[in-house]
């Protein structure tokens, strides 16, 4: 755990240069825009610890999978979102020496992540070997409007010298995945071109065949008068440079500006790929930086007008939480169904940048509330998209006859995890998928979803749970073997609790859904029956006999759910008896130690008792939270939130804050000692989860918004915005009454502790709490 | 599977040029004299698919593990054999035309491996594309009377020509694992040498640093008369040769002949490996090559002496039995206590040439009943040579005390596996390996290996199975959870019978073993207490405790016991239901499919029931076998062995014979369409315990040597020898008697049918079996 990161409300901040904390905060202050995202490497050279990374959403390579020994139906590849050639890079050279900040004295060193206008900026003072002193200031974004730019704005002042500054402005597209399997390189260069100050180095990935061109111009002024800028030389492959020589005296100061397009060929024809990028980076031009930035910061204040939480009397607190909404806003905006969310983001190559369960459990929740209604459906119709290779990964597993089981991890809609007892077997996301589905349409009422695309989704699942169970003679009932569930720590264990229970879920929700279609728009129903060759009385009356028939482990002594079949011959002992060496269990123990303890990764029969609340009473609850709590070891950051929801649930706030607090700042305080790989982006949503539907109590129930909120006695208020179908509204919970702004053109009726409250279009509304009995003051 | 290996009684015969068989010939026709081995290639240029093998007993590698997802306690490295220098090589250049068989004619090929004998030979006419025909005929082995040389002779006949031969000999070191997991060269030149006709290339592993020393020596005679030979160029590295050139016209011979020594570091000090080498080579060449030969006949004469199996009436299965003999004693003699047996001896690269289970599991009776007591016992010893490693092994994952757990894959006592399923829950190894010391005592009656080495190991793996199981309330006993059975068709499941039973019998050994040396070597038992840290009374006790409450799953109902916990909630079918495209499994199911499935790889529950069968009345033993085996697909070769002795043992003949069927010709015949990758070395002991064990119902009870044979229908008789403790006996088995001849100076007590027959020395006796009432005869 770290602590050098300083609290401010709207900016994350780092005073004075630690080049042990270099790649830490290279992620934490990484930029992005949806579309492609850059960790905060320095523009100057600099030979201290680093990762390079420049993401562009959507191109990536099929690395050969590295594996021990080949098992019947594993993937060929595992996909890697591509680390993209580095337009940022400068080389400074005063007289003959090079800025680097790992080789001079630095001094006045702050990094700035400006969270509310959506920038990065950097300034220091570096005294060279020769006395030689620089103040430099550095400001760069990734423009959230126009989606396929960047831009940079870099200031040397000599401090106290004469002589020649040489800048060298390049565009490296020489670069490596760190994380490639065999130490290959993943880009041919296609062309390169230098003219006047505008580069142009085109690049296509190895295999993929995508195509990007990285466009840059500079501008260089000393004094505010322009410097000459020349071609450099172009004889070296994926490199394209620009080089400007002038000499300074104390007191002059220089600025460049760098203005950069990245265009992808999944967006624009190959052909044309040179030309737009040309044609986009003369509009930024044109436009100038200091309108781009003033854009930038417009479009960022909108986003924030619908997805703030504001904390009051915490400063960390409310770092933290806008932190965590900034990048996952950076991540994913909605605007391509093409595109999805990857555990890292733009921040780190860890996980591939491919995508995730994380995704529609943990993520969707928050794009629900804080972003219009397309960004998630975006997220939906991605898998939709991807169905015919779900269909196909079933196939090559041995299923028949459209059962889908969507891939663990993918970019394209094909498998490309290699592990057998996470691909195979991991196979409860096919549910979170479902539940997705289920859960957007909840939220937005948005029922026609169905008929457009969710129902084939849901037939597609359901046919594969329908084929995953086996009749068990010896227990009489349908059994799910050779499983792992959402707790990774076990592997190949038969009738995991929560897949059995998501799968028989889908199998009613499927019938539920496909009910719906055919009775609200029968044509489309009957088109889709021929389509999916659905033989529906057969087909449901088998996953109806399965939904009546699964057998779901339970100790009835104990009066829980058991997390598998044989759990209870575990050796029973609680996460507070195991001394503090053995943990973290994954650093500290030997994976079959960790698999045959009863300890458990991250929340599973609770995850279970999350997502389908309404069918478990509190009692039921409360026995299992219990039970399985102190057996957890919340080694993923996906854990907390949901125990945080549960604690918040069960009346337990002191517990639903402490768990809050184990994700809130996870990357801003590298808690686990991994955020130089990257930021924990899915986690995320955790946070916000933790906040809303933990502390806030928000739940939808029948169109309805329902809150039963309490405030964690350390702040003194916390509001937050959400959008619901045409409302937009704003709850603010303070310790004596919570105020609700309804900022929409209609009236709504929402739901406080269980009491109906009815607030007119623009209005406010004060609710008094005090253990709940509440009053509506004005 | 292939058919084109000719029937004969000692020789495995190749006729006629096919290049698609070469890989699997290369394999079949391999030689080694348990130093070293290699496989068929050619001498000359060979353009064809080829994979070129050449490999030292100990020389290994510590290649760099390739795993998609690390886990804790992984291995850092997966050890193999290294394919060492090519000293065979030789360039065959007819003017400007290179003998290759890929690019030529060939006519009359014939490939021979001479069992008897113990050598390769090949001869063929090759017609040029120029029309120039050859005559060729070569001949090499391993020498096991001078176990670290090889020699080889090469005649060529110009047939109908005249021109310029030039023969270049070298020895090429530049050598890749095929299996390299990264494409890496394992090998560094120590230094080249060539003189006269004399060439040293020393080669040096990189890591592990074992030097190889290859020296060889050549000599050219055109029709009986010397050709000059001379040093070739030098300037390659890795690469030494020798030069000669002669013109030659129709019906000239030319005969070479090349003596090589392989030395490695591992037997001589590195600083005296060239000198040691040339000396040797020196010895060897003085020897000259026919003599060398007959000594080699000789040698095989006496080894075949005490291991030959005579099958009358079927020259396949004679064939067959006696190659499986032929190549077990290839790979290894048992001089070398630090030397195993590859799965693949040095016949392919698979596997890493390190050492399984196997080895203890079927290879200990092969050698036991063919081979002096040493030869075992040296097999026993290396595992004692490596405790301390596998208390190590076993520390890695979290075990304390001098728990041992055995590796499942080694080279030096090190793990070296790299799949967690195997490396961390296979663990019934350890069982393996204390059964090995139990059944090495049984047969020779040597109860003091237990005081001098056996017990020490004993003790380190009864300590670790203590450690492994665990409590359960639920069940009221003692668990072992998280483990892979001999089955690897499921990972990860608890209360594999197998596996619970062999532990327990190594507690209920392990006590046996130390009150065995407690009362007759007290001192020694005293000093081992001291050395172990032994806390008898308290070890012994908990030992106990898990003897008596463990937990074996079984169901009443089918009066079988159950491979593991929930085995009878799959889905209940057979393999003779499968239709044929559905097998393999291993190649045409998915793992997760078939780890779900109620198949079994091979003899699990079945393999333990053979380990104790006296603990088990025939019963017991027909229905698990009747449930079983209809269960199980034999997708490993070690299966149909265990299959067929129980068969016998159930006096269903018909049955043993065709699971004997199964593995006889397994790479003869090529069944499984992988002898190109090698030989099932360790298989091939299975093949003879199905004989001796099965057919001949061998076993060895209370000092006594028993007989229950049958003879297979189709057969005139068979017969086999045996080494046991101080005699050796000849056992025929002929339809209506059976003809026992004590070879030995000492009269001998033996059952047969279960009726005791005292057989004096150098006697012969001879007993009617029908229906097994046996008389004797004379």
């Amino acid at each position: 755990m770290k602590n050098y990161i300083k609290a401010n409300e709207w900016n994350i901040i780092e005073e004075g240069f630690d080049p042990h904390l270099n790649k830490i905060s290279e992620s934490i202050f990484s930029i992005g825009n949806g579309r492609m995202g850059q960790r905060a490497n320095f523009e100057e050279t600099f030979s201290g610890e680093t990762l390079q990374g420049n993401y562009i959403a959507g191109v990536y390579y099929p690395d050969k999978t590295r594996v021990g020994w080949w098992k019947n139906g594993y993937p060929e590849y595992f996909a890697k979102v591509l680390n993209a050639a580095n337009w940022i890079g400068l080389e400074i050279k005063i007289d003959h020496e090079i800025l680097d900040l790992n080789t001079c004295t630095v001094t006045n060193f702050k990094r700035v992540l400006n969270m509310q206008e959506g920038y990065l900026e950097r300034s220091f003072i570096a005294e060279l070997t020769s006395g030689k002193q620089l103040q430099v200031h550095a400001k760069r974004f990734y423009s959230i409007v126009d989606d396929e730019a960047g831009a940079l704005q870099y200031s040397i002042k000599a401090l106290n010298f004469a002589g020649t500054i040489q800048i060298t402005s390049f565009t490296d597209g020489d670069i490596q995945n760190q994380d490639a399997n065999y130490d290959e390189k993943f880009w041919n260069e296609v062309s390169r071109a230098v003219s006047g100050n505008i580069a142009l180095l085109t690049l296509e990935t190895k295999k993929t065949f995508f195509e990007v061109c990285t466009a840059t111009q500079v501008f260089i002024q000393k004094n505010n008068k322009p410097v000459a800028i020349k071609p450099a030389s172009t004889h070296r492959e994926k490199f394209v440079s620009h080089l400007a020589v002038t000499d300074v005296v104390a007191g002059d100061s220089i600025v460049l500006h760098k203005y950069a397009v990245q265009l992808s060929s999944e967006n624009h024809p190959k052909d044309k790929l040179q030309h737009i990028s040309e044609q986009l980076l003369h509009k930024i031009v044109a436009k100038g930086f200091n309108n781009m930035l003033e854009e930038q910061a417009a479009a960022w204040a909108a986003k924030w007008e619908t997805s703030d939480i504001v904390i009051k009397g915490d400063v960390k607190a409310q770092q933290a939480i806008r932190f965590n909404i900034f990048q996952l806003n950076q991540t994913y905006t909605g605007k391509d169904a093409r595109l999805n969310i990857g555990p890292k983001g733009f921040t780190g190559e860890k996980y591939g940048g491919s995508t995730y369960w994380d995704t529609e459990a943990y993520c969707v929740p928050f794009y629900l509330s804080t972003s219009a209604q397309e960004v998630t459906r975006n997220l939906l119709i991605y898998r939709y998209k991807q169905l015919d290779k779900a269909i196909e990964n079933a196939q090559k597993l041995g299923f028949t006859d459209g059962a889908a089981l969507f891939p663990m991890v993918t970019m394209n809609g094909e498998e490309c995890h290699n592990e057998w007892e996470i691909t195979f077997e991991e196979i409860h996301r096919n549910g979170a998928i479902a539940y997705a589905i289920y859960n957007y349409i909840r939220y937005t009422g948005d029922a026609d979803y169905l008929a457009d695309y969710g129902l084939e989704v849901l037939i597609g699942i359901a046919r594969f749970w329908k084929q995953r169970v086996n009749w068990s003679a010896a227990k009489n009932a349908y059994v799910m073997l050779g499983v792992t569930g959402p707790n990774e720590y076990e592997n190949n264990i038969n009738n995991n609790w929560y897949t059995n229970t998501i799968a028989t879920w889908c199998l009613k929700y499927a019938i539920e859904a496909a009910t719906y279609v055919k009775d609200n728009q029968p044509h489309v129903y009957q088109k889709l029956v021929q389509k999916l060759q659905l033989d529906e009385f057969a087909e449901f009356s088998s996953w109806n006999a399965i939904v009546k028939g699964m057998y779901y482990p339970a100790s009835t002594e104990l009066g829980v759910f058991l997390q598998q079949d044989g759990y209870l011959d575990k050796e029973q002992t609680l996460v507070s008896e195991l001394a503090s060496e053995h943990l973290p269990l994954n650093q500290k123990w030997s994976w079959d130690r960790i698999l045959r303890s009863c300890f458990i990764k991250q929340a599973d029969v609770l995850q279970g008792l999350y997502f389908f609340e309404d069918d478990y009473d509190k009692d039921t609850l409360r026995r299992n939270f219990d039970f399985y709590e102190p057996r957890t070891v919340h080694e993923s950051s996906l854990s907390p939130c949901i125990h945080s929801i549960l604690a918040a649930r069960l009346g337990d706030q002191e517990r639903a804050y402490q768990f809050y607090l184990r994700t809130a700042r996870l990357d801003l305080d590298d808690y686990n000692n991994d955020t130089e790989d990257g930021l924990h982006i899915t986690s995320m949503a955790g946070t916000w989860m933790s906040v809303v539907e933990g502390f806030a109590g928000m739940r939808v129930r029948d169109n309805q918004l329902k809150f039963s909120p309490f405030l964690p006695d350390s702040w003194e208020s916390f509001s937050f915005t959400i959008n619901f179908r045409v409302y937009v509204l704003n709850i603010k919970i303070g310790h004596e009454q919570i105020i609700i702004s309804n900022k929409s053109a209609e009236a709504i009726t929402i739901k406080v502790f269980d009491k109906d409250y009815t607030i007119a279009a623009e209005t406010v509304i004060y609710i008094v709490h005090k253990e709940k009995i509440v009053n509506i003051v004005a």
